[in-house]
């Protein structure tokens, strides 16, 4: 297989041609596919269909004898709190199970440092223009928090075994205006990496210069492994207990993509310490957490392993998708030297880094084929990825047949965007 | 009857030392009432219970075909819109059904305009001390609220017909810090009392100085009546689009006490415009609401004429309470002249006065003798009751014969409370 950097201009243009005259054809087809969402599917979805059903009329109760029906309890019952902790493996009074919405909880942990400090400390919003470091690619709704709040956004390298740790270490501990870094550290959003032992442990050791730094450790694919064996990341927060940053880590996960996307849990955790500050601010701002959907997934999945054999089930269904992604980009596109992507052991997400100065304009001509992608540069802070290379592929939603049309589109449009751009740089020679 | 403070001091004395016996004995009994607590009785909770099973593992789908289970939808499923609308008489494009706590919503409301402002005008936090009028007594959580965001709080008086709308009209318009006023109008929490026509069209015709000025109408029993027919007030969001102010009022209500007080519904409602600038934010701060538990409400409902006859299963139940509560307080304290109280037609709660400076006597001997009591001043900005008078019952939760008992003994303490004040007063003579 020859690359198209290789071939000449009349070899080239051959091509270019075949590839137009195949895309105008998908143009004129009246698709709609979507590739956009990182979404379970239908089939995903159905697994939890019992747990519509799984309370009776008289079932409304905690172990400790709460009334779930009623108000009361600001963080969770008893028997979810210790599902979430056997998950990440500390204690439950580390853990405070919130509402259905892990992105709001870290909203909620975002705006109130913002406006009243990490710990009664300064304001940040008070402390000048604080920063966070975003590695990137990322996750989207990450760097829009930040937006949101006017935080000043850092990319950062992420590589096979994380981000960049010696940037990050010499930034944090130079700028005591760098009050926060987004890491998902397992199946990172959208590369699918996960970072290294070393990364982790070099995370729990930074030495910020500000007191009030905090890492918002997103582990939203905690659990979402693709293959048999769990791959395990160590644990930040005893890590971080022993390099004497305890309050450092603010972990985030959810139910989300374990049980019915919109209507889960989303749980943060932390030190004992952490979360006692926060329970007292959670009383002043909500009524608690809707503790019969909590009861609902205990009865559901009654403990971590029900848990763990739901995740086996997600993953038969998975598997094929993200198999199917990346046999159709290798069958397409493998050996032309205009595309790399990740072929991740788990999560939402294909990272697909198109020849520079392309990303954008796949993104267009799959739009043209009615095919739906994220926007080219969504995967970056203020959307603006530098080399314009990066697509987020999100194979989880669609059915198995709609995956592979979109991706063989998909394919056909990168191709054809390459070999414009590459025309182009060899005529301006 | 005779009243206390006609009477002679050898006879007050008399009867300061029976009660100080009679008390004697509640002290040495090791009782457990509580009514602190405005939650609703296992009686009501279990009219409910059918909607723990309302739903069969199929049944996902709302009426515009949306798959209640995944991501998606920000304000609400159709149905249930629609059914908020029709109990506040407006349409569902200006309402957004939120999580399960209006506490929340409200909470969020202040902290948004305090960080980023009315509509993106200047944040409040930037203003300088902004405040927010009190109407008093209130409700403690709407002050909890502005104390967290270091907002200045300014009791207002409130009467049969509601706040004292003179003082009102004259401070909005003088003074442009003040942002906001929290308003319970029908109901108010504690005092019963409901807003006259006359009040809210005052509302509605206010001109702040602050064009960031907004009202926080908090009407948490918009259907929580006791008597037959439901009392109506005069609809605000119109009133205020009538009177130039659409964006004025924030209108806030739930079904926290209509289905499952921890597991039920909030909704926020405004002018079409405030919907849909705070529809574009929330997509910045979570997920979107739980839509599975919208549409078991929906399916256990129907629509809002299920919701009002639900009401009425309520009304039957809490009726007795309140009904125990009046008795009891008018058998054992009427015509002393010691205390006043409302007998109100609705809500939850019953404001009682003492005598002057007696209220934290009161609570204090209730305590002694295992009564639980909200704290006396809760119900003023900073926890202090100038006059130290008033105090909230909450008689919705026990039990019918707990509550009288609860009663009999607050009588007495109340009783014993004032015959040492009015001992105290006529020996300083």
């Amino acid at each position: 297989m020859k690359q198209y950097a290789e071939m000449s201009i009349p070899e080239l243009t051959g091509i270019h041609d075949e590839l137009l005259k195949e895309f105008s054809q998908y143009r004129k087809a009246d698709r709609k596919l979507n590739m956009t969402r990182g979404v379970p599917s239908d089939e995903q979805l159905s697994l939890c269909n019992e747990m519509l059903t799984c309370l009776s009329a008289d079932d409304f109760t905690a172990a400790d004898g709460t009334d779930c029906r009623n108000y009361g309890g600001i963080d969770g019952i008893p028997e979810i709190k210790k599902i979430f902790a056997d998950i990440l493996d500390i204690t439950p009074d580390e853990v405070i199970v919130g509402g259905n919405s892990s992105l709001a909880l870290m909203f909620d942990n975002v705006a109130v440092n913002m406006s009243h400090g990490v710990r009664d400390g300064v304001p940040w919003q008070l402390q000048g223009k604080v920063k966070f470091l975003c590695p990137s690619p990322g996750y989207d709704r990450h760097f829009t928090i930040c937006k949101y709040f006017h935080i000043e956004m850092i990319p950062i390298a992420i590589g096979q075994d994380g981000p960049d740790m010696d940037i990050i270490e010499s930034m944090v501990a130079a700028d005591p205006l760098i009050k926060g870094i987004w890491c998902v550290p397992k199946f990172s959003n959208p590369t699918g990496i996960v970072y290294s032992d070393e990364t982790v442990r070099r995370f729990a050791r930074l030495k910020p210069a500000a007191d009030d730094f905090r890492l918002y450790w997103d582990n939203a694919y905690a659990i979402h492994d693709l293959g048999e064996t769990q791959i395990k990341i160590p644990n930040i927060i005893p890590l971080c207990e022993e390099s004497g940053n305890p309050n450092m880590p603010l972990v985030f996960t959810s139910f989300s993509k374990v049980s019915f996307a919109g209507s889960a849990l989303a749980c943060m955790a932390s030190s004992k310490s952490n979360c006692d500050y926060i329970r007292q601010r959670l009383i002043t701002q909500t009524i608690g957490p809707d503790k019969i959907n909590q009861l609902r997934h205990v009865r559901f999945f009654k403990d971590v392993a029900g848990i763990m054999a739901h995740m086996k089930k997600h993953a038969v269904i998975l598997r094929d998708k993200f198999n199917l992604v990346n046999d159709t980009l290798q069958r397409e596109l493998g050996g032309l030297g205009i595309a790399e992507w990740t072929n991740p052991a788990g999560g939402y997400f294909v990272s697909f880094d198109a020849l520079e100065g392309c990303a954008k304009r796949v993104v267009a001509l799959c739009s043209e084929a009615g095919v739906a992608l994220t926007p080219a540069g969504a995967t970056y802070p203020y959307g603006n990825d530098p080399q314009d290379r990066n697509i987020r592929i999100a194979p989880t939603c669609p059915p198995p047949a709609e995956l592979g049309e979109a991706l063989q589109i998909f394919s056909v449009a990168v191709k054809l965007a390459s070999a414009e751009k590459i025309l182009a740089g060899k005529q301006n020679r």
